[in-house]
């Protein structure tokens, strides 16, 4: 795949799309960039995004599946992605992790964030790739990640199709994995291990 | 307070208070020990415990209450504590955890065990005060300690007599730490530091 | 304390003065931000930084002293700091944390980072005191903390005064806390939790 | 491989081998078991342990090899395995991570124990196979992992014969991974997973 973004962003808006189709809030906010304004900052500063791996559990707070995002790419090609978005100004990494959990599962997806607030990893994305095991050839991004436990119904919003949910052995494969952008099926294998779940 | 034991203990019986109490099950069990041969091996190895500390939260995961148990020991003190037992021959650290939550907070607690295996600290308890923060005079045993929402309502069961739920600032206070048995109040401090709620 | 900055910056040129007093490299390479463009994007953007506390440790690893910096602020007010420092356009983490160790410790300092990338806390730093335990006036900085044995002899350079070693007990105080920059005091309480250390 | 145990014990005497070739201490110690006595505890309580993966790291702290131990089972087979052994009643986790890595690296291995108390994992190891990852027909053993940079001179001790460097990609093979026992494999990828090694 030659674009790996860390983001839905098919239209090179940046990754909170509601924040420019909210013009009131946006607006108004000289703390918030313009869309020129954040691709120039791209281009000199780490961004600090958050991920989230969506999981169902079982009654004993185990994991049995993990949701993936298929997405459609601005050229028509499907990757697999997770949730995944920018921290803005001013907000929180917790109130970041929850608003792009529900930007890409909808309102119904009743997530349960952890509450502690270190991640299970810290994923550099570089654009020039080998760099580190992540790719984004947008930006130099830092990534905290979490594995979320969601309780309700997922109903994929903005350009994500559908949550696909895979078992854990499914999850860590390599035909998974090579489906995922920017290296992203490292990141799944990295949150099998935090939850014990890697063989 | 002189008596500190890791689990309500008050008739020697052993934390699995259950165990006894359904013979059926218990006594056909061979991998069980009777209560001499519990108090035999307590002097010499050490015992491997779990303990949760169970928590109420917000929408977006945030730890708004923690939970402490008010109980009496034996000699009619009264003491605080958290969830605390061992961890059976055969059992999954994750089910002892369920197991001990659902005996010290009834079966309508609902408990939220996390998706990780990992601990949010260890904690060491010496039958000889100093040798750590921890203290037990009955025996070595090494908790495994977790933070645990619990959604539902809390009953306490066995020898517990309330949940007494407390702010972040409470929870943290010298007041309760003191009233708390075998140095727990340092565990209650390691787990707001680990949810980033220590002043 | 009026001022509290996440890092020294006696001259509001940002955190990597070394940037601007080597002009060579700094002048030539786009990605780097001019002091007007950082100073914009402080604004808009929340920033990343790694922040460092140096330990001594004993034969077994266990943590028996923290060091602490003194600084002087530009109004001549001193006050107390860790390492810390922003993560720039295309650097790893690790290599960040390296160099503002090496920054403020001096070159013989000898630090054994740490092999994992996850940092024992993130530290959120707002403009708007009370959003978090961590204040800065100057900008929304995100912090990955880390705990980090320092081998050699720390010669504070730039305008740290000197590096002060501290007992567990001590770095726990609320005397030091009271002296430390931003709500330092509560990453020095969550390292020492982290490392068994909290009473 | 018909055997996993989780230790060298090529003689059904226990993990902790000098114990029982040191008479003078040991005999005299009521808080330790004799031979007897530890075999009957093992079929009746989960065991203790703590585990290490030498490791060597660069300037930086990053780990570039990982260090296996060859060793020959009473039968005569080659399995290869990690530092591994049982918490004695009385010693810290600490203690008895540094106990068993001189014991089986040698006394000039200087390892550099982490500063923190939390593994990167807690694996399971029981009798009966398919109950989770880790498997050890002698035992039910609960063991803390850790990471630990090595930076003398490794000189295999007791019953290991070798330690052998494997690069971080060697290390997760599935190769590799099938020469280990008891399920070990996991267990290293698990260690690089929390490296950000694991691809």
């Amino acid at each position: 795949m030659a674009v790996r973004t860390p983001d839905p962003d098919p239209d090179g808006e940046g990754d909170d799309l509601s924040q420019f189709s909210e013009p009131p809030a946006g607006a108004g906010n000289p703390a918030w960039l313009s869309e020129f304004e954040l691709a120039e900052a791209r281009r000199r500063l780490p961004m600090l995004y958050v991920e989230a791996i969506p999981v169902r559990t079982d009654g004993t707070g185990q994991v049995t599946e993990l949701g993936i995002l298929l997405r459609s790419t601005p050229l028509g090609e499907m990757t697999r992605t997770i949730v995944s978005g920018r921290v803005r100004f001013g907000e929180t990494v917790r109130d970041a992790l929850f608003r792009h959990i529900e930007n890409d599962l909808g309102p119904m997806a009743f997530p349960l964030l952890p509450p502690q607030p270190v991640p299970f990893t810290v994923a550099e994305y570089f654009p020039i790739p080998g760099v580190s095991a992540f790719h984004d050839d947008r930006q130099h991004a830092v990534s905290l990640a979490y594995v979320v436990p969601v309780t309700g119904t997922c109903e994929p919003r903005q350009d994500a199709l559908e949550v696909t949910w895979f078992s854990p052995e499914e999850a860590a494969s390599d035909a998974l994995s090579d489906e995922m952008e920017g290296g992203r099926g490292t990141l799944i294998r990295n949150a099998l291990a935090s939850l014990g779940l890697l063989r």
